[in-house]
């Protein structure tokens, strides 16, 4: 898989990728990450991206031109299955998306900064609108990271142990069980016995019952139209 | 307002916070991010900071020990409103808590890795637990990201303009209008005429309508027990 990010703002996308599962990803060959510089793609010798809204207000607005062509470039070297734009008004992103987006081949991922691009870009070049959440961001770039990473640590042999995953919460429609690490006793604060008995049946029996239970503590909604 | 955010893979972070918006903040004095590597933390030659979990299965699972000694020694030196855990099965964050953490003084964000952290952790120091949304991540450390930058650019003084943030999506409780920048004219896709006309009075009523329009298109739910 290969995702293309543009932004105004290269900068903030720095850690992400070179880091911890993104970069294993890359370095194992199974997904590659490009951000571009969209002043790139600027004419004039201001490399102008953005300008002041039509019909006056707060906030710039980017351009079309350039946008047009940073696609350009990117469409004549290679296939894409999408051109993504992240905005608060987007479909919301979910671990379905995510799984989703996975099986693709080649993303584009577009982020907005400031007030957002000139809607004619979302309706010449824009084939999903992706939101990571009900509330605003100073642009896309840390959305798309959310996104790249969510999608990329689900494609097989990223994560070093693939059962991990598919335990996550989410996956099965619950939430995840707690989990508990050594010192068995911390301060008086013991580990339920069950998960120090080394009997697989009975500790898978109380991590299935205390995903289920958690799941109905704090996401009832995830559970409609189960039965457990 | 200060920000302390604890995490095993720092450099996951080295972007977000020395960039744009959030840099002016701290070069402004309003707001300070500060990262925390857990590792300085740890104890022992191996600076240790997570172990296989009780009851085996996939994945790591973060210490309490090295988190507890952090959590300390901040605390020794300030105050916190918050100790924050980044977690899928916290309470999702919108632009309501936003608003509300951006009114907060002293913050911290704990961000899990792998598995996530021991479930002690959880009961003994976390105060709040947020979810940036039902999707599953490397880490907290880009949904840590994404409420700090959400946060700061609330503050007043952060944006350029205050008006700005004013009228994003979720604010009042609507989508965002649709935004037009220069050229009026691109390859025939023309600007809305009402936006060039310079008449004030006309352009908020069709930025309104816009609002709501595409409001009631794509996410009817925010309008329910509202009149449009």
């Amino acid at each position: 898989m290969r995702i293309d990010i543009i932004t105004v703002v290269p900068g903030l996308l720095e850690g992400p990728f070179s880091h911890s599962i993104l970069k294993r990803a890359e370095d194992k060959g199974l997904a590659m990450v490009r951000v571009h510089n969209l002043r790139d793609y600027a004419s004039g010798k201001q490399k102008q991206v953005d300008d002041y809204a039509f019909g006056g207000g707060a906030g710039m607005v980017m351009m079309i031109e350039p946008i047009a062509k940073c696609l350009e470039a990117l469409k004549s070297e290679r296939d894409y299955d999408e051109v993504i734009y992240m905005t608060p008004d987007g479909e919301t992103f979910n671990q379905k998306m995510a799984n989703e987006l996975s099986l693709k081949g080649n993303l584009i991922i577009l982020c907005g900064h400031y007030k957002g691009v000139d809607e004619r870009v979302r309706e010449k070049f824009i084939t999903r609108e992706i939101s990571i959440g009900d509330f605003v961001l100073s642009g896309g770039e840390l959305a798309a990271a959310v996104v790249a990473d969510a999608v990329i640590r689900l494609i097989p042999g990223v994560l070093n142990d693939e059962t991990s995953a598919l335990t996550d919460s989410f996956q099965d429609g619950l939430l995840a069980p707690p989990v508990y690490t050594r010192p068995a006793d911390y301060k008086g604060m013991k580990v339920p016995e069950v998960l120090l008995s080394g009997h697989q049946a009975k500790i898978e029996a109380w991590r299935f019952d205390a995903s289920v239970r958690r799941t109905k503590e704090r996401r009832p909604d995830l559970l409609e139209g189960k039965d457990f």
